[in-house]
């Protein structure tokens, strides 16, 4: 079968065998976000092509492919395949599903990329053999999804997962949910390069000044987790300042949920050591003991993947299986 | 069937038709924590003996008492039936089913009171029809149970629910649990208590003073809520204020889980809507639209009787179904 994972900037096609974790096909291209829907399904229809042909060549007949599983970033009703809400590809109510059924002629099921991702992860990643894990994307925001024997937890109108918007610091920094002290607004890749900006406009002396050619508006996450790899002081601080706050966003975490796994993802973990050695300290200090004991929390084994994963997966048991 | 909620305090003995939601016959009597778990062991024996017998004048035959669901404020293992953490009773790793067991010649079945409070409001109360409810009990301290279609989450090492111990304020107030700024510190009837003795000791004007014969150690939960219910400016505003963190942290749970149901118990909920309104309004607030609107939160209807029923219901499902 066929899956698409839809990113704010960049798609991911790839074509999988009846019941393959790795793909037979994968291709990638940008999202074409500000032309509109009907343009991101036809250049997701194209990716989807390009894999499809590949496959010809591996010997996957086109007639074998029974449908396509999509990931989208949004608020998704995944019963009739609609997009809610989008925000990073300014999409509102789009008829996912059937926009992609009417052009690719196969049935197509559409779910939320938190989800799919997470799903992948417990699939053939860093999940595997979880029998309750929580994966988390430390992205430009941070999103999340529970994944117990397999299967998300989706709460009562599938809105479940949103980890990033829980209260660390009350009355703390404004998050882009609109609320102040909300976890996204500490420990995500935004929230890690505005206060590294930060401390740079206020004079703090680091290497980011120079490695962002004096212009602080350049500063990303990327670019601090480097400084920070090559021993700058001041990143290093900001990094383990977001890796406190995450580690007590996860300790809330492991005491509701009690899991065996947390599955990190995101540019973010491109950090390595230097942000989850604080952030396993700290959920050790904080969660109680016979949970944080139960519970690994690792890294995300094939990000690339996982997304494109968890969709074919969630297609195969909607529609092969009938549930998910 | 039988049924015992072990309290700190108190004890709660009831007797259970077959299928029955409401007790036939009811008993308590004080909780003597202080002379050990034998003394415990012996006086929830003799409440529940009481409770036998008066049945037996309303027809239910002892014969037909198949057996008994006990309750227990901590860390329970449901399998072996042993309490390893009992902090208010001062128990370490107690053998509670077997002693209980030897004592009434019935199968015991042992479960978190938490758990089994959650589960009465679920099966009788303010969660029923619920297919995924947080019981969140406001006490001494804030513990919680999640409860989907029926049965308790009970995460990998029975140890989920733990809703009290996520950060709300990093480097904020101490905490129970050796941790700063957990919503237990800010929302619990303790914590209510301990600031509105500060808020006293500073000298702040309040009816408080006179409540508790100028002595600002006899002032507690019940009593600021007493005082709040008369007008009482500073005791309004102590409500207030562990309302807030309460949304907060309330919000946090709406935002994870994507719960229809939220049902609020313990002593703190006294206070009525002077607690709830602002409770509401913080969680509107701060979860996402789609996931607030979902959420009725509540008050647990038949707080006195949900631990027996839900002890009871563990019970009848352990044993007499075969799984929890």
């Amino acid at each position: 079968m066929l899956a698409l994972d839809v990113g704010g900037t960049n798609m991911v096609a790839a074509l999988f065998a009846e019941d393959g974790e790795d793909p037979v096909a994968l291709a990638s291209g940008p999202t074409p976000a500000s032309r509109g829907p009907e343009a991101v399904v036809e250049a997701g229809a194209e990716l989807l092509a390009s894999v499809r042909s590949e496959g010809e060549d591996h010997g996957v007949e086109p007639r074998r492919i029974v449908g396509v599983g999509i990931g989208v970033p949004g608020a998704v009703d995944p019963a009739r395949g609609i997009v809610f809400l989008a925000p990073n590809l300014r999409w509102r109510n789009v008829p996912v599903r059937d926009l992609f059924q009417r052009r690719l002629d196969l049935p197509v099921v559409v779910d939320n990329d938190a989800n799919c991702a997470a799903l992948g992860e417990w699939w053939a990643g860093a999940g595997r053999g979880s029998s309750l894990m929580v994966g988390v994307t430390l992205g430009t925001g941070i999103g999340g999804a529970i994944v117990r024997n397999g299967r998300v937890l989706r709460g009562v109108s599938g809105a479940a997962g949103e980890v990033g918007h829980v209260t660390v610091q009350m009355g703390g920094r404004l998050c882009s949910c609109g609320n102040r002290g909300c976890l996204e607004a500490y420990a995500s890749g935004t929230a890690i390069a505005a206060r590294a900006r930060e401390r740079v406009q206020e004079g703090s002396a680091s290497s980011l000044t120079e490695m962002a050619e004096s212009d602080p508006g350049r500063i990303t996450a990327a670019l601090v987790t480097r400084a920070a790899a090559r021993g700058d002081a001041l990143a290093t601080e900001v990094i383990e300042e977001a890796a406190g706050y995450l580690g007590a966003g996860l300790a809330g975490l492991v005491n509701i949920l009690n899991p065996d796994r947390i599955v990190l993802a995101g540019g973010v973990v491109q950090a390595g050591d230097l942000l989850l050695k604080p952030v396993r300290a700290e959920v050790r200090q904080r969660a109680f003991e016979v949970s944080s004991e139960a519970c690994v929390i690792a890294v995300a084994r094939q990000p690339e993947l996982a997304g494109v994963r968890g969709a074919a997966l969630t297609f195969r048991r909607e529609v092969l299986e009938g549930h998910r």
